[in-house]
């Protein structure tokens, strides 16, 4: 009686979650991995799990946020290259007209990327990035992006970590990018974000010490096929456990779960319209182009064995400041 | 008087090392960064410390143990594939005529590779070669060469680890074939090893389940500015401290140096033909093909401060098993 009293009086490591399979598979799986007597033991220097980060760990509707700040970063770059504000697409960003920003084509976009997040230092880009990140603001909640993350997975992070996990996310974003705030914001530490990176060159400065340069040529598209194969670059071996929300994520879940012993494969459903936003195309919510999750992913995660997390059911709280 | 005492009763922990400005160099160092009343105080989680691995962290003549390992895996696969018994360099490598092998081209070389670390999944590529570091056995000491690694550089990674520091290796050698051995060696795990790598191709098996597939494609060439920029894609933070033995090591040890406040950077230099090995050309010794150490980068070293590790004078002991 006395070990079940204190077995009840742990405090629950998943608050923000209402009672349910999802919430059950995670600490199940917890359990499995950890205590030293299950088949499924996993020994601490083995722990790995990943996290999609758009729409899986924070807010990705109405647009990414790094689309965001590339579109953000026209303005300072056509102040310093005066020259850019006739030229399309910059021309169409400056107007500020929202249906012709909307239809730019996926080159435009590119062209964007590359002239905002590529050519200049690490360190500047570092910097830029950073002030953007401090300073911008999500428009319906008037607030930083980095505090759109959502609560339920914030814990999901802590409770493994807690647990001998090393969380690492695996963004179809850019590396560089989400490793400027990802310790803050996740408590996730540069070195475990893999993400969408481009080349850089070393140089050396006018003064003769060594520089870092942004390239504007991809070297890891991390998306699709391209999450197990950066995982495998990055980190060297298969996760335990993976966290996505949309097509994108779905070859990291086969990978992942096709391991040996308890795998854990987990994703995110955007059905609460009320809280956050509703979208699909699967169980019948509406269409998007942002992180579109498929009838298809949701039939082979159902198929699988995956858990599908419903926002709407699973989650008691969506945002910390709730 | 008792917190004297008490600070001498602390074990010494680089007791291989005899005293001297190396041993000094890397203590300050520690103590520099790890004081939270010093001005060089480095907070925990942004420690980061790299180290070259051939001929720094374990002994890299006659020739790399990797090259060892591709020569090794002719036999096998001509084995499995009788038809390039007859095709060079194939044949060449069978007939056991060691001048001959001596005389391999790069190209030969870089074709030998191929055959031997891809074209299979990534989960058979690491069982052959664990297969072969748990069996394979240097000449002149008839050991493991996983056991051929140096004891003072293997109380530098313990040490610099108790104080928080996270220790990678940034190797030219293959960063698959480094992951299999790293934490048995040297208590780094596979996520900590950034070296040269090939491209994964993910794609589906006979079973439907997901593959990666070792690619004949260089993604990364962790070698010379490649280490610097790989440092970039990998771990994403310039580290605090370097430690290298070559002119591969130069861009790697400028970068780091090339930081705010404290840093270290150190390079061994094998001046020792009695207890290890003797090549420079620095300093007079003997010139090398392999891991050569050049007067100009002797002269760097000295000029910008970086500390030289005479194996002879610092090192008190070089193998675990002496
Ligand atoms: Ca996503
Ligand atoms: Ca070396």
């Amino acid at each position: 009686v006395m070990l079940v009293t204190a077995a009840q009086a742990q405090p629950d490591p998943l608050p923000s979650w209402n009672e349910g399979t999802a919430k059950a598979a995670i600490v199940d799986f917890v359990r499995k991995t950890t205590d030293v007597g299950s088949p499924d033991f996993v020994p601490a220097e083995d722990r790995v799990a990943t996290f999609d980060q758009d729409g899986t760990l924070w807010v990705e509707h109405p647009v990414y946020s790094q689309l965001v700040y590339i579109l953000d970063r026209v303005g300072p770059l056509v102040k310093a290259k005066p020259e850019l504000a006739k030229i399309e697409p910059f021309r169409t960003v400056l107007s500020g007209d929202r249906e012709a920003i909307a239809k730019l084509s996926l080159h435009d976009l590119e062209k964007l990327a590359a002239a905002t997040l590529t050519g200049m230092s690490v360190e500047t880009f570092a910097k830029e990035a950073k002030a953007w990140t401090d300073s911008a603001k999500d428009k319906r909640w008037q607030r930083p992006y980095t505090e759109l993350t959502y609560q339920p997975m914030q814990e999901v992070l802590s409770y493994l970590r807690a647990n001998g996990y090393k969380t690492y996310i695996v963004t179809g974003g850019g590396q560089d990018f989400v490793r400027i705030y990802s310790y803050k914001t996740y408590g996730i530490p540069p070195e475990q974000v893999v993400g969408s990176a481009g080349a850089v060159t070393f140089s050396y400065g006018k003064d003769g010490k060594p520089v870092l340069t942004k390239d504007p040529k991809l070297l890891v598209n991390d998306n699709n096929a391209g999450k197990p194969e950066a995982i495998h670059l990055m980190i060297g071996r298969r996760p335990h456990a993976a966290f996505g929300n949309s097509t994108g994520d779905r070859q990291m879940l086969e990978y992942t779960a096709a391991g040996d012993g308890a795998r854990l494969a987990m994703l995110v459903l955007h059905d609460d319209a009320t809280r956050e936003y509703a979208y699909g195309p699967a169980a019948g919510l509406p269409d998007t182009k942002v992180g579109a999750f498929t009838q298809e992913l949701f039939d082979e995660a159902k198929k699988e064995g995956w858990t599908v997390i419903s926002m709407k059911r699973d989650w008691k709280k969506i945002f910390s400041f709730e």
